[in-house]
């Protein structure tokens, strides 16, 4: 058993190429709920959906968010009618997201997202981090801010200036699948909105301890590859770097995935992790995605 | 100023006449909200919607719900994972439902209908009957059956034994519109479904018998022009003929317009109602809908 920590998109990335070459009912996937809400009537889980769809080919990889091909026409009518989505909701997806909400009237989100994983055919397990609300608190330059407000509204541009996680519980099997595995993959998804999150959760730091675990950093040079990561890691003083995401998770990490451009690094990251693994880390291309995925496979021990 | 008493079907098709020949801004139509409730994660006020889309010329005249040339790709796409809506709702439709149902979280129904009637340029005002939740309990011969579960599920076919209504208060302008009105008109809606619920808030009777009433029966010989009238009348023991609708209004109504085909009753009604208007009343053309708004609007005192 594999269990990968993943966000919204760098991790799905990854798991393109994952699921290419492990047998899918090997993996499990504990996903951020941070931020779910209910925005136009149901509920929103952006990163599970993004997975689920990821794992089942229906993902829209060029925004890695919603269904690909899908229309916009109830949202396009929303925005006509002076009515406008802060999250832009496609219609197909929005039928995955109103049977979860009326899954959820029943069960908890973890129950809501096996049965929609065992809809779509899956066999990877999909496990929400906490069944519980999630929220990030943002102090920025111009105020408080709603992450979403923050993310789309205001497009990343305020500097953040400090960040505060609500406490949650994690989800029923999230504690578990990282003890029964043979490794845990943190995928290269935001380390601070994505998988801080997850490494928040009560017991989690404590049983990555007894696990083998491998990280892919999401940042190369003094970058994130995609999303506003930078932003978040300067706010809590941390180094943007592939040093900083080491640092980050120093306390249980064995081995880190960094990028070829990266390789300067090397020695000073294993003056904080044990082992550094160098190699492509830009998934332009499914064969990037294949070989990352072998590459941090065969860095797990047998 | 005239006020129209309106369910979704029969009464909109009279509406789509009367428009056309009274001045929009002299009408008030106050519309019934039984059963009303959340579907998919919106509220769908059913006759609202079809009263709101009728005024707009936006209404799919075919099926009296919904929007002309909806697409219903959610609807479909839920239907493929699992997750039928017991209320089909088209794409663009699912945007006014959502609207509402966002207003709904900040203004109640009343309110929110205001805004919408506003949005989509209308100069009538639509009010529903209710800002509270309006049950009707059915009694049949395959046991106790929530209301939209007879109606689509089961397709209307058990007998009715019984309903009742839950008691609700009418809301704001719903008094002062039929008091401050030269005349009601009550279209040829279910009298039982759409019109008894209207009749039942409290001051409503009162109110109409203080002004000029008209109603267009919506039955021609012992049938219902469309929809489960006949069923209703018959659990409440009304008599299936325009006869038995004459009897129910018979405490405020002042004249009552039935159909060419129903001149042999003419006697009888005028026993019960002091007027009875002849025309035709069977809708299938702009012409026929125009004609019977101008023969109702002629037998209004001046």
């Amino acid at each position: 058993m594999i269990t990968v920590l993943s966000g919204g998109t760098g991790t799905p990335k990854l798991l393109q190429g994952l699921k290419e070459i492990v047998d899918p009912s090997d993996l499990t996937i504990i996903v951020n709920t941070l931020e779910n809400d209910y925005f136009s009537g149901v509920y929103v889980a952006a990163d599970i959906d993004t997975v689920l769809y990821t794992m089942s080919d229906l993902i829209n990889d060029e925004f890695w968010y919603g269904i690909k091909g899908d229309t916009f026409i109830t949202n396009e009518a929303l925005e006509k009618i002076g009515c406008p989505e802060l999250l832009r909701i496609g219609d197909r997806d929005r039928a995955t997201k109103i049977q979860k909400t009326i899954l959820m009237e029943k069960y908890n989100l973890a129950k809501a997202c096996e049965i929609q994983a065992k809809n779509m055919g899956l066999e990877c397990k999909v496990i929400p981090m906490s069944n519980e609300h999630s929220e990030i608190k943002l102090t920025t330059d111009i105020g408080e801010l709603p992450f979403h407000e923050f993310l789309i509204k205001h497009q990343q541009k305020p500097e953040v200036l400090d960040l505060q996680f609500s406490n949650v519980s994690p989800a029923e099997g999230v504690i578990e699948a990282i003890k029964n595995s043979q490794a845990v993959i943190i995928g290269p998804s935001n380390p601070i909105t994505s998988i801080l999150p997850i490494l928040s959760l009560e017991g989690v730091r404590e049983a990555l301890k007894d696990t083998y675990v491998v990280a892919v950093s999401p940042i190369i040079g003094t970058d994130a590859v995609s999303g506003p990561a930078s932003k978040f890691m300067k706010a809590l003083g941390i180094e943007v770097s592939s040093i900083g995401v080491a640092s980050l998770y120093e306390d249980f990490l064995d081995n880190i995935v960094i990028d070829d451009k990266d390789s300067n690094l090397c020695d000073e990251i294993n003056q904080i992790i044990n082992k550094v693994t160098i190699t492509n880390t830009i998934m332009n291309s499914l064969g990037v995605k294949k070989n990352l995925a072998q590459t941090i496979l065969d860095s797990i021990p047998k």
